[in-house]
């Protein structure tokens, strides 16, 4: 018996569900910093400064102060504050290079195994944040086996609003009930059951690193709480 | 030296340049008209009225008549005044399938290996009027290795509507002549050029059956003039 009846489409929060941005933006944060000789930065904490903004920046989107712009558009905004702050300054090429090193994330190991099991028996797609853009290179680079590229780009609206879960299933031509959205995170499964769709837990322990201290377990009662996508996998008889 | 300097993404006309539709539709409503026991109606014939229906019906939405709709809603309509001309009455799980035909469209037989070899170099999707579920299943279904599903819903205009072409550069990150589009419709690729798009025509002289009378050769200097996938894979050195 599936741990999901009645669901066709899965849907995936990204950034730390499927992918493990802290060690990628901190990879390509340390290329970058070493560059312009600054070793005093440690780029974990880079990382979590620039993610640090993500939420701030979407809220004037979504409090409907500016109109919906793309995560690339507020990655980038971001990025220069971050370094105004670090008094640096770079070149174009190499601040598009930096800002892209978010369409350059690495998969946790079991996110692809258990994405083409899945595969089998549901429609596959992010439900991220991302603009399709930056989920779409993400895909290419790393194989990720996704049916289409959906998210905020396509809905037009930042997750945790109810249309960004909504107008992703309507997209998928399916009933909110017939979509589970598969994240790390329980705000975002909260946001999700209350626009009626299905939710899956998948443990992300050290999505923060080794000294984390939200996310470590499930706060309510999601329809499947698993610790990696292959027993997403298990769990759906795939 | 490739035929297409410069151009980073290719994005391709769907119906008829990548899929036969004539055939897949025919296919279809064979079984649906044999089930009805209509075999007096050419199942090639009913395939073609359906087609026929798609241009006005888009026009209502470019005219600004109505908001955007989808395709799948469209083809839907365009269903159901079809088959009252043919005094037929279904039931929903059977025209629901009757839509979905759109989706079950098969390659032509050089379209999956050339882009297969175009994906190497070139970030591919599909800029068709078809609705972002349909060009998924579509692909899913059939194999066609896209990097992302945009076209008409994700730019929300249809082609021939200048903004078609020009936020699908836009979702891609790209100026407009970074972008080609790859079609076997001279109409098609001439809104693309104005847009500031390159083109690529392919010769699909059978899109329409034996008697086509459209399309038969290139009206214009496109950038690529090809009689495959495989060939416009040659030209670009893929």
């Amino acid at each position: 018996m599936s741990a999901l009846p009645g669901v066709k489409a899965l849907v995936f929060d990204t950034f730390g569900t499927v992918v493990d941005w802290r060690s990628g933006i901190a990879r390509d944060a340390r290329t970058f910093l070493a560059k312009h000789k600054r070793d005093d930065i440690d780029p974990l904490g880079f990382a979590d400064a620039w993610r640090k903004k993500y939420q701030p920046a979407m809220e004037a989107v979504r409090s409907g102060k500016r109109p919906f712009t793309r995560l690339d558009v507020l990655h980038r905004e971001n990025l220069d504050a971050l370094l105004a702050d670090h008094g640096i300054s770079a070149g174009k090429a190499e601040l598009d290079w930096l800002n892209r090193a978010w369409h350059r994330l690495d998969p946790w190991p079991d996110a692809i195994p258990g994405l083409l099991r899945l595969r089998a028996k549901h429609f596959l797609a992010p439900l991220s944040n991302g603009n399709i853009l930056l989920l779409a290179n993400m895909a290419k680079r790393a194989g990720i086996p996704w049916d289409a590229v959906l998210g905020a780009e396509a809905a037009q609206a930042y997750k945790p609003q109810r249309e960004a879960y909504t107008r992703t299933a309507e997209i998928l031509g399916l009933e909110p009930g017939e979509v589970a959205l598969v994240a790390a995170h329980n705000g975002d499964l909260a946001a999700a059951r209350k626009a009626g769709l299905k939710t899956a837990f998948v443990l992300r322990s050290h999505e923060h690193g080794p000294d984390q201290a939200t996310d470590l377990r499930a706060d309510s009662d999601w329809e499947a709480i698993v610790g990696s996508f292959e027993e997403l996998a298990d769990r759906l008889g795939c």
